[in-house]
């Protein structure tokens, strides 16, 4: 059971180009998405209303898409406006439509009741589209239940063991508690590992900062959507960082991680890691966008193995630890919004 | 469910050449054919009866069959005339075998009650035998339920959009609706397209024709077996074709299209086009079914994609429309006969 | 369902070399298997207590595994001993260790209650590790059911057909019954062909025998553990074979054949084929090992297309045959232990 009523990512800006039909699963539904020519973008339902033909095999005729099966032609709020050999066009004929918004390089689209889609509900990822910073669109698929990767990133206990060269590279970060405090809409959370030896594998060469050095991790985590958005950094020990200065060597990024599922056994994931320095240095941008690629396939490898022990023993019991204090507290928002969406309905 | 009092067809006759077994699936039966010296052909259940080894895997021993697993060995008809080391053979050590009628290049089976196998009921498919005529053998397999590919037999609306380029070139066909009348054992479905521009894109450069243009697609749709016959062709407009004329420059070609349930969502499809015309000139023959080829490729993909649709929401609602008069009226002629046979049983 | 208090053969020792994890799924469970430094074998569920992660793709240390994902160390035992950032260890949180031993090259493994675990109970394998023997560990994968590879290995019949070019060559091996005498665990049975015309196609080249030829298969098989310890032979015609007597130009082999199911569908299958002569000549352990490669590949072809035909028709009735005492009587033995296990549990 998924989350309706909220905006998830359904796909990157660049993704919907020119005269293309983009065919993507979303929360189970079969979803077709495409750029009017005023720059909007219309999301259908991916099956003609006849007989159930991908219109994602149509064809485009201006803002309209058709079905290329026989001829049923829909305008981008879902309206069949033509039938072939026929002047009768009944209301069953027209199909779903979905709300979208773009915004910071994402494609929004609503899932639910389309009354409730308000776009000031959509999570702020500025970051994408802030000309002080840069990233890379990536996107990835797990064959895995969306909430396996939902666990893994609210708990960064994992870094010191699944990136262990890559992303993590000290035991302190396992040994680290975060401080969690419930936000509007989620969880933040806040990891400080202060006078650490030396820079986490993946920058190393990328910065110039040699230890001790004071390392952080803060993170707001919102329900609807899976929406990850990470202030994170390394600072010269002791130059403050923890209280909010900025010392001029420190290095700082801003990360966007969006899990859309595809359905209950596969989930999209979209992400970028943004930085506000090097902004003329393409290669810098590329180079930490694949390190942290690294990271990322190291997780996947990982869901993946643990996603196929679950389907085969379904009933197995599963240990608590105090690491999983974020992962159930935000398994239990969603499990409360749920409740409410399905007592809403 | 399928009919199984009824000829399906097996085969190519050339697929049963020499000492070998042919293995297929039909309506969910695994079968073995083999041709005998005396040029019959042989249909067993394709298992052996002491242990299920598919009797394929097995060795011809002249017209008999013998199981390589533990050497049982049947006669064309099912029965087992030995089984090593033992002398009694019991009753129920035979298997089944199905009546087989070759005719018109095709290998004919009745799946159900061997009393009622009447070789008067095979349909005439003599275009594929007749020297007046000329067509290449082939066979494609669907991933797809039979019914969704009779469908879109018998809608020809679809030429405008699927074939747009191949087969159809024309949005007359979507526009016109075919005259159908009942006939024995199925529907007769007659589309004339008048004062036509050109000749369909498969045909240019194949025809010597010059729009205007008549055409015509005038065929039998016949429940048991699910086999098309069609006559098809093209003549300059107002040369009295519709009325039975034939000017010298039409070329006019037979069609035959049998649909042969392998299981629920799988069909091989055995086809022919034939032509009357040209008929020294192999290079000829061979380029018309290569484009037909490339038509029934272009359903293919689209009706695959459907049947992938359906299986996923097996509850969706689809709207019938104009077009789906014959589709649906031969579906309910389906399921009378089905209501028949199970009646009679 | 499965025997679980039993020894089953989990690997070859060979498998645990060095610092690797082996994952291996025996009868269901997935298990990792791993040597320690005093030269034993650790074997413990290959997934981690806390959110069951593979320990096959955790670290080694010493004697331990960590799992990778949160960085749970277990011990050899299946004792957890350390969860990074909590100092209290639920016991819930160890995970299940299976009782090992190793010996005559095999890696035993108890799938049941580890106060069963008598290692007096483990078959004697000892051709295998016996210098006075040589032979090529093999493994083999099938996919089927475990049983339909014990009905092949216990009725001989099949060496007429089947293995009419390699292991087999003669059809009095057919029309042969073997004598079956129950012995304390299984059964034992013996064949002998006397006054054979040649060797079997296998030896040809490998032996320098002429016909005609005594021939003899006599084995025990046992329940437990689907264990097969086979000796065989071939003699010159009339020199006492049959009474014990042993001629100088008699060939001699000890072959050693085990069954452990991997699921219901899969099954992992060891073994070896000992010779007792030639014992400084690697190329013929080599070229036999190969030859008998050859006779279970044959085998393996027609039992996996049985299994698919089984699965697809869970109701078809088999007609037993004379051929099928020994494999029946097998079948019973293990659905007496069967029953007795459940009913001790």
């Amino acid at each position: 059971m998924f989350l309706r009523d909220c905006w998830y990512v359904a796909a990157w800006e660049h993704e919907l180009a020119g005269e293309g039909l983009l065919a993507r699963r979303i929360v189970g539904d079969r979803v077709v998405l495409y750029r009017r020519a005023d720059g909007g973008v219309a999301a259908l339902a991916d099956a003609c209303s006849h007989r159930l033909a991908p219109l994602s095999l149509g064809r485009r005729e201006g803002d309209r898409v058709r079905c290329m099966y026989h001829g049923l032609l829909f305008d981008g709020g879902g309206r069949c406006v033509e039938i072939p050999g026929q002047d009768r066009i009944a209301e069953r004929a027209h199909i779903r439509s979905y709300p979208v918004v773009e915004r910071d390089r994402f494609i929004w689209i609503w899932m639910g009741d389309p009354a409730l889609a308000d776009p000031a509900a959509i999570p702020d990822c500025h970051w994408q589209a802030d000309p002080g910073w840069r990233s890379i669109p990536a996107t990835m698929h797990y064959k895995a239940d969306y909430r396996l990767i939902a666990d893994n990133l609210l708990d960064f206990s994992h870094l010191s063991f699944v990136h262990e060269n890559s992303l993590g590279g000290s035991s302190t970060i396992a040994l680290t508690r975060p401080k969690i405090d419930l936000i509007d809409g989620g969880l933040r959370l806040t990891r400080w590992y202060l006078g650490e030896p030396d820079l986490a594998p993946y920058l190393r060469g990328l910065a110039d900062l040699e230890g001790p050095i004071d390392r952080w991790h803060i993170y707001d985590w919102l329900t609807a959507g899976n929406v990850l958005s990470m202030d994170s950094g390394s600072a010269p020990a002791g130059t403050g960082a923890p209280e909010g200065r900025r010392d001029p060597r420190a290095v700082q990024f801003h990360a966007v991680q969006v899990l859309t599922p595809e359905d209950e056994h596969n989930t999209h994931f979209f992400w970028t890691y943004g930085h506000d320095f090097n902004l003329d240095d393409p290669a810098f941008t590329r180079a930490l966008a694949d390190r942290i690629q690294v990271g990322f396939e190291e997780d996947r490898t990982i869901i993946e193995a643990q996603q196929a022990v679950m389907l085969e023993r379904p009933e197995a019991v599963m240990v608590d630890l105090a690491v999983d204090q974020a992962p159930m507290l935000a398994r239990s928002l969603m499990t409360r919004r749920l409740q409410a969406e399905a007592a809403g309905a």
